[in-house]
Formats: structure tokens, sequence, C-alpha cells
């Protein structure tokens, strides 16, 4: 897609997070990415959330069981930040210090906008908490990638599970959420529109990454 | 034990905390003190931590897995935390609301001893998070059951989980969080000595509450 991709050598110790309503398309990208990265010869971690550990994947379990629907949403969101405190010390640290390209399919800006600006959490308990279960770690780029709820709706189909039963209302506020993350932290947020076809997303996407990441080793570097 | 136990009738509609180290016997004290207050014609509502909800034990089951032994200390206070948010909004809070005593095995009091004084993470950090995770309930009393390390691992006896393998040092530490509670907050904490037949434990737990709960009914309503 691209020829010489030097600009990756600047992602290397880099913690990058590609996150978006369900629906967005995130997942392909983030498998793409990965993929791309690897073809170019760099050393990727890639995770997802919620789980991505064992103890992780059994929280998971938790959470995307329907028979939980009582579930409160600080109990859901604490339990989101128990999986990405384990995330965190066994996989996404270690990598950061061997030096790789690390990749989360999302992570704290997705309980920002679930459990915060969609379920009725404030984005100032969420912060308070997010802080100790990652003891501090951010994320150098969120990606957020945006699509319309009706899009996002037609993608997803017939797979429905907990998460995504809550309707078009609550996917709105999702959407919002995120919009508002992006427009809150232009430092470390970037929206790629994701509506265009996957190939077309995927372009955008790498002219993003490469742009913000040459601009940071000419500003901060 | 007492007769006309009139002082019961403080307690209605307040939240009481048993807690101390593994083999002080707050279970037992537990069991009684529910059992006495019902006997005297009190409506209780009693509960365990990790669990006391459907979700709850689900929790409990990842955090006493001894599989997990390479569960963060973060990730395991945060399960605790995600487990006792269930509990507070499913049973806790409405019990308190309908007037009944509410009486809890353990809260937030054994993950400061226990994940913070003995485990590493900072009384601040725990705090900060508890406060999301109960939105703000605090005890009425809480009561730590204080034994010496020795007779603590005397009534334990054989019946070893992954939380009583870390053995002496960490029992030491254990304690050491409770009665820095204790010395922090007297105006929430009171503490039982532990070391005596349950009988008399029971006995002075009684004349504590009774105590305290005149105190507070002279002082404060």
């Amino acid at each position: 897609m691209d020829t010489p991709p030097t600009w990756l050598a600047a992602l290397r110790g880099r913690f990058l997070v590609f996150d978006g309503p369900d629906g967005s398309g995130k997942t392909t990208q983030f498998r793409w990415f990965a993929e791309f990265c690897r073809t170019n010869g760099e050393t990727v971690t890639d995770v997802r959330e919620p789980g991505g550990t064992a103890i992780g994947e059994q929280i998971r379990d938790i959470l995307l069981d329907t028979a939980n629907a009582d579930m409160s949403v600080r109990c859901e969101m604490l339990l989101y930040m128990a999986s990405r405190a384990q995330l965190v010390e066994q996989r996404i640290r270690p990598a950061l210090e061997r030096g790789e390209i690390v990749l989360a399919d999302r992570f704290i800006s997705s309980t920002l906008a679930y459990q915060g600006t969609a379920g009725g959490l404030s984005v100032e308990e969420i912060l308070a908490v997010g802080r100790v279960a990652v003891g501090g770690l951010e994320p150098d780029l969120v990606v957020v990638f945006d699509v319309d709820e009706r899009t996002a709706a037609r993608r997803m189909g017939m797979l429905l599970d907990r998460m995504e039963r809550k309707g078009a209302e609550f996917h709105r506020r999702v959407r919002e959420g995120y919009l508002q993350q992006v427009r809150d932290r232009p430092d470390r947020y970037v929206r790629v529109d994701a509506i265009a076809d996957a190939e077309e997303v995927a372009r955008r996407l790498h002219e993003t990454i490469r742009r913000r990441f040459s601009e940071s080793a000419r500003v901060s570097r």
C-alpha cells in the first residue's frame, strides 16, 4: 500500500490504540495494520480488550455473558479496568520496554465512551479509576474510527451480544463520547472517517499515523 | 447473652462491617451477630465479600482460583472493587433504604489492608477507586477483630486458599493495615480484641456496638 514505509520506525516503543463504536470497522483496520507492520519487519504486540491475558479472558466472559444483564454500570466499568490493569502489567509495559510497537483494540477511551458518555458515569470518575488501573500509562495515540449509526448498524448485521443490544440511541451517545474525547485531547487523539470502504479507510489511517509521528518526531524529539 | 437488647433498634438503617485478618474469627462473630439481631426481631441483610451477588460470585471465582497466581495487585484490587460496586447497588443500598440492619463480612477496609498495606498499593489509590466503586457510601462502623499472627495461623489450620498461602510476614502487614485504619479513623472504626474464646469476643463485641451507637445517638442525633 505504501512503499518504503520508513515512518514505521517512529512507532517503535510506542503505544497506539484503535477505538470507535461497534460497527466502525476498527477491528479489521487493527488486524490489517498489525499485519502491515509485521510485513515491513517491525515487531508488534497486539492486544484486545477486554481480555488479552488469561485472567482478562475470564473477566471478558463475565462482561459478555448475557445472563449478567443486571450488572451495574460501576461494576462493569471496574471489570473493564481490572482486565486492563492485568493487560498493562503483563503485556503492554514489557512490550514497550522491549521497544516493540504496541497496538490495542480498545482502551480507556472505550470505557469513557460506553460507561461514561453513554452509560452515565462521570468522565472524572472513570479517569480517576483509570489512572490507578494503568499506573499512569497513556497511549501515544488513540485513533477513533468514526461512523454514523446507520452505517455501523448495517455492518454489525445480526451479531448482537449484550453490549450491542442497547439500540440506536445508545450508539449515538457512544459516538458522541468518542468525538468529545477527540475534541478534548487533540494532542493524543485523532479521528479517522470510517464510512468509506475498508481499503480507503486503511489508506487514510496510514497517512494519518505517518503525519502524526513525523510531526512529533520534528516537534518533540 | 444480653437481655432486653433495646440498643439493637439504633442499628436500623445502619451499615456495619466486620473485618480483620484471616483467622481472626470474624466470620463466626458475623454469623452469630446476624443471628442475634434476627432472634431479637430485627431484619438483617448480611453480605459477604467478594461475592454476595450472582455477578460477585463469578468475580470471587476468578479471585480465589489458585491458577490465577500471576494476577497483578492492581487487577486484584479492581476485581474486589467491581464485586463491591455490584453488592452496594444490588443489595446494600436497597436494604439501608428499607431501614434494615446491614452487616458485611469485609468491605473497603479489607482492600486497604490486603492490597494496600500488605500488597503495596497506596492507600490514596485504593480510596480513590473505592469512592467511585461505592458511590460515596461509607459504613457507619467498621469492627476490626484483632489477633496476633500465631493465634490466626492456628485457627486457620490447613484450609489455605491463594490468599492464605502468602505467609506470616504478609499476615503481619495485613494486621498492621487494619490497626492503621483504626488509628486513622476512630470516628468510623473500632478494634475488638479477638484472642479470647469466641463467646468472650462476642460479649465484647455487643458491649462495643451498644456503647458506640448509644453514644452516637446522644451526640449526633
